[in-house]
């Protein structure tokens, strides 16, 4: 197994930092190896919001839900889908853009989640820690008014970045799924009763999850997502948030 | 400079593939890597749709506007969003699952990027050249028909993967807009006219981009873009289909 694998293989969220900055001159590189990732006719249609200012991240917590790392890791990176760029280039040169649809989003979002991945590689291959935050589709307007964020841009996701803490360890070999429940042959599979059983038995039987259970007061660890992390009254919610803020960025 | 960076930085795309297949037990090694990558929830929301067989390759051919590696790689993955499984999970433990949604649809689409990517640097760490196909949002629907993808999975991208043809080279450093146009501090930089020409320069007086204007009769290398490859009636007509595909498979 080469280095480059062994660096995926050790992917683990790290959530607490130590207080340590990270080298511009490293960061920059970091940043060039995010940029080299695919994207979409090479037309590179995102941008990366750079936040280390104490005040703007104390700004950006609520839209993160006051997840603490947003305020005490040393870098905050937001990735967005990005056509502004590229449409005023287009004014500029005497071509007509059309690039307000959910096509160019949806194509712009890619381009941004493979540099984003790219960024998280990078940066553990030198010993940083990130972990992704999922909140930047839920609360997207209040990021783009705390980042000013214009026409045509849209906030995918958010890194936190920085050297774990101390008491902070890489895990080889997070808990995943086996690899017979993400991978179909030709045509897709519905699994079988048994098959689903098969395929969450470790992460049912876990002590980790055992103990989600228990202090959720549930009785199977599925109504564990359904009921508390992610219920159907708040994925409905927080799609309408994300449309309207498509919306009013000129992407619906 | 570390050999995953280096891996980053040799990145380019090869569409022309050798007449050699990859072997069973990397492939899985390079699998078991993608889903290393970081997902919502640790729910891992998302399916991998493997396609060797010829003439299943030939049926996808359509849908990825004939464009000849779907043929001629050895392999075609096709990432999907798959709120599927987990729902049928969920059914089986008595959870009610709320997944047909836009926003479930979001983070299980940044899932699947996620992994792509994984994928796509763990592959040329080892050798292999892979393309992305950015078709997959275009005909979505054919490709769920032709790969019978059930309710609440949705195709989002494509790889096609095999050992680089001879006359493919690996490039170091493929063209690419400088940081400063991508990465913003603290707050978005509207770019001035003369950070747009600085931007794009390299690009537009690039020997390449130059035959393309040439080629294609146009006045400006961005007309190549929005006369040509990204139309407006195109990009409105295929996000009508991408958004019927998604309510199809009951993510709107």
């Amino acid at each position: 197994m080469n280095a480059t694998i062994q660096t995926l293989n050790k992917h683990c969220t790290i959530r607490q930092y130590a207080n340590r900055n990270i080298d511009e001159n490293l960061l920059n590189l970091l940043l060039a190896a995010a940029c080299r990732a695919s994207n979409t006719g090479n037309m590179q249609t995102y941008s990366i919001i750079k936040t280390a200012d104490a005040e703007k991240k104390k700004q950006l917590m609520p839209a993160h839900f006051n997840q603490p790392m947003v305020e005490t890791a040393p870098l905050i990176l937001t990735f967005c889908a990005d056509f502004q760029r590229f449409t005023q280039w287009c004014a500029l040169r005497n071509a007509r853009a059309g690039f307000d649809n959910f096509q160019s989003f949806i194509g712009a979002a890619i381009d941004a989640m493979l540099a984003a991945q790219n960024f998280a590689v990078a940066a553990e291959s030198v010993g940083l820690g990130i972990c992704y935050l999922g909140t930047t589709t839920y609360n997207a307007q209040e990021i783009i008014e705390t980042l000013q964020l214009p026409h045509l841009v849209m906030p995918v996701t958010t890194l936190s970045v920085g050297y774990p803490a101390e008491n902070e360890k890489f895990t080889e070999f997070a808990d995943r799924l086996p690899i017979a429940a993400i991978v179909h042959h030709e045509t897709y599979q519905l699994p079988t009763e048994s098959d689903i059983s098969a395929f969450y038995s470790e992460k049912e039987n876990s002590e980790t999850y055992r103990r989600f259970v228990a202090e959720n007061a549930k009785q199977t660890l599925a109504q564990v997502f359904t009921d508390v992390r992610y219920t159907k009254a708040n994925n409905e919610f927080f799609s309408e948030k994300y449309l309207q803020a498509l919306k009013n960025q000129g992407f619906l």
